[in-house]
């Protein structure tokens, strides 16, 4: 058997085995995302209408068999019943297909009966030396070849634009809310991969394999139990050297636990054991939902953090109150500021301002105060750098602040990241930050969480760069 | 000294003390506020414009004194320099009027010498008999007579609708942050009151008031310490009877307590005692900044829970197994479904879907089976319904969904919160909900510690009357 992953997810061809034209079926969505029929955007390889019906659908030959095909097909997507799955999978293999993408349910998720067959799927695919995704996955959305198997109707879901995280989920339907997700609040994926039942690949496969992706600088994954947990911890381990992965566990209490037997039937496993494996081999274990998305952002955007000491500088003392208060309770230290930066500052700061930190340079401030303030902080080498911008201030010059973060950003290793409470506007800045690639957070708390977990991670690495 | 606070929240007449058409002032975001000139909404009253300055500002006259106004003024609205605040006080006071908002910073915020500043202002105001709000605030938005001294720029502070939630906050800034969130969420408030160093009018007063203020439905907010501990305490008891209060407490760790000595000047009091007190008066104590928003959606838009079991019905396996961890995080039981309702429940969901908590209805469930559902399990009585929908899938009808939810939710006396992970189309969904008083939420975990808090203060509530 074949580890090589990449025919699965950089085809030159695909056939579409229960492709359709027929109005909302799921093999209809797939061809038409593949040719880019309804807003998305056209797979770069060749694609074939597979249907045992067989005619034309979108103006091309239906194939009764992949067989049929005259041309050389890559990977197969395959929606047809279960039962019907084999005889489908045996023809891929006489095909010489390089891999296949099962998308249909009905197998181990099911039962015994399932798994069963699951098992003859696998023997098929070892017969003839290729691998599958799934079953009983939505398979796989790539923006580097728009590759997109993903067949919710494109009015109610959306697809990021290409970007250099990678997701990975166990759940299909929770991955396609993460994707809509992803796209709302602008954030770029590399390789979005819903992998269902991991009859064949499983999760340390898809891991190991993007841990050699070059487009993917962030790996973040849902996951609900892995089918095998050593193996999953020694290849995390070695991808954790190369890149972050994030990792949000569903199942942590026992009635979650419970939950997930009833869900994907896959075992929670130790927990203690889980979460002691993990820390081991670097993972970042998020404990909110939402972490996943945070974590992404600001792991893909910034650079690691050289220490855990935090300067904050905001020109609202409140929300330095709340930051400051988040922080603590994380266990994060607020760096103590040089005299001879406090007597800098105090050059320029209104006298009510406070030159402590968190640094409050006062609601007054304008851009060019945040400027002079944090390159005096930087000057302190913190681990960290957390600007708190309340733009409903008339004193602010919204664009300037903009140019100013971006530059500073793009010119310092230190982290920097912006939390910008507020409403429309306050939003629109923060898009544009991001574009410039400076994290933005509504609030403080989720920001403090992404700082903690950056640390957490650069502390691992150090810790391993070290014990080398 | 009189203890009625309307003429400061319904004033017939303004003065604005410092008003100005001078662009960029203070004075003059606040006479275009009240005028309704700039986008906003015209104040029901009499506008007059004072500055020392004389002559004419928007075609009005600009009167150099109050004395000088040929009317009755009720409320002084006050923006001038903190040196020239106590000869504008006095004149106010020689003109009757009922009450004062003093803008102007520079007070007790500032040290030792600004706190005297303030005894004198008090002196004059018991002296004529009235009182005022502030200093060092943004003042009032009151959005049931259009009365708003919020003076940030319009094109970066937006406002929120009329609603029943009214937001008290010693920090301005933030406090203006969360005017604009709500306006961009689309959450309307009842009155937002940033109310400075509360030299004369303090929190506990504005908590009486609010308390019998009938548009009022939540009382939020956001506090850092308060003036008089046992005043305030019994007082919210007393309004907690009436109506839910839900508090962020910043500076609740010894480095956050330090800033914000460095911040209001207002001490954190004791930590421990603080909490114990809250509890016993039944408000209810949020963790994280956002959540005060989470909250006064939950709170406002739903019945009590009658108990602390909860009913997830969801169509999507993961969603529900993240969720079941956060109710068991935080000690929310998931209710056990009878038998009976299993085998109604069996009559018409799939084979594989699940009729334990959490009810799988699974990816293909059309609108129809959340309705039959959803009705089988109120009659299980459960304390809350958690509705989870991955509105990605093709298989349900966004406008059935809203329409059946909204219907449910008018129509029982249970609780019922929906969670719409998801981008564009899950929040068009969750906003026509939320206009029908359905509270939606992104993720799992802010719904659960909303229902958290529901249930909290519902208990406190029955615990209070049984023992009357």
């Amino acid at each position: 058997m074949t580890t090589g992953l990449e025919p699965i997810f950089f085809p030159k061809s695909i056939a579409v085995i229960g492709g359709s034209e027929k109005p909302g079926t799921i093999g209809r969505a797939l061809v038409s995302n593949l040719l880019g029929l309804e807003g998305g955007k056209k797979f770069s390889g060749s694609v074939y209408i597979v249907n045992i019906r067989g005619g034309t659908a979108f103006g091309m030959p239906v194939y009764k068999s992949i067989l049929d095909i005259p041309y050389d097909v890559d990977l197969a997507v395959i929606a047809v019943p279960a039962k019907v799955v084999p005889t489908v999978l045996e023809e891929c293999g006489k095909k010489s297909v390089k891999g296949a993408i099962i998308i249909s349910a009905g197998f181990g998720e099911t039962g015994e009966e399932g798994r069963k067959l699951e098992d003859v799927l696998n023997k098929i695919a070892k017969k003839w030396n290729f691998r599958y995704l799934g079953p009983n996955c939505l398979g796989i959305y790539n923006t580097l070849n728009n590759m997109d198997t993903i067949f919710n109707p494109s009015d109610r879901q959306d697809k990021p634009e290409p970007g250099d995280i990678a997701f990975l989920s166990q759940s299909g339907a929770l991955g396609a809310a993460f994707l809509d997700f992803c796209s709302k609040e602008n954030v770029g994926l590399s390789v979005f991969i819903s992998y269902g039942n991991a009859a064949n690949i499983d999760e340390s496969d898809l891991i190991e394999y993007l841990g050699q992706e070059t487009h993917t600088k962030v790996i973040t994954m849902y996951v609900e139990g892995v089918k095998d947990g050593r193996k999953f911890y020694s290849l995390a381990k070695k991808v954790s050297l190369k890149k972050p992965i994030i990792i949000y566990k569903a199942g942590k209490t026992s009635l979650g636990e419970r939950a997930v037997r009833s869900h994907t039937g896959s075992l929670a496993g130790n927990l203690r054991v889980f979460l002691g494996a993990v820390k081991q081999a670097g993972i970042v274990l998020v404990d909110q939902l939402m972490d996943l998305f945070a974590c992404a952002k600001g792991f893909s955007k910034l650079p690691l953090p050289k220490n855990d000491e935090v300067i904050i500088v905001t020109n609202g003392g409140g929300a330095g109150v709340v930051t400051t208060d988040a922080l603590a309770r994380e266990g994060i230290k607020l760096k103590d500021i040089s005299v001879e930066a406090q007597e800098k500052l105090r050059e320029f700061l209104p006298a009510s301002a406070s030159v402590l930190n968190p640094i409050d340079i006062l609601g007054d401030a304008p851009a060019s105060r945040y400027k002079k303030t944090i390159e005096i902080a930087i000057n302190e080498k913190p681990g960290a750098l957390i600007v708190i911008a309340l733009l409903q201030s008339p004193a602010i010059n919204h664009n300037e602040f903009i140019k100013d973060m971006s530059e500073l950003r793009s010119s310092i290793d230190t982290p920097l990241i912006t939390i910008l409470p507020g409403g429309r506007k306050a939003r629109e800045v923060a898009m544009a930050l991001e574009r410039n690639n400076v994290p933005t957070y509504d609030d403080p708390e989720t920001a403090v969480r992404v700082l903690k977990y950056l640390i957490q991670y650069s502390k691992w690495l150090r810790h391993q760069k070290t014990s080398e």
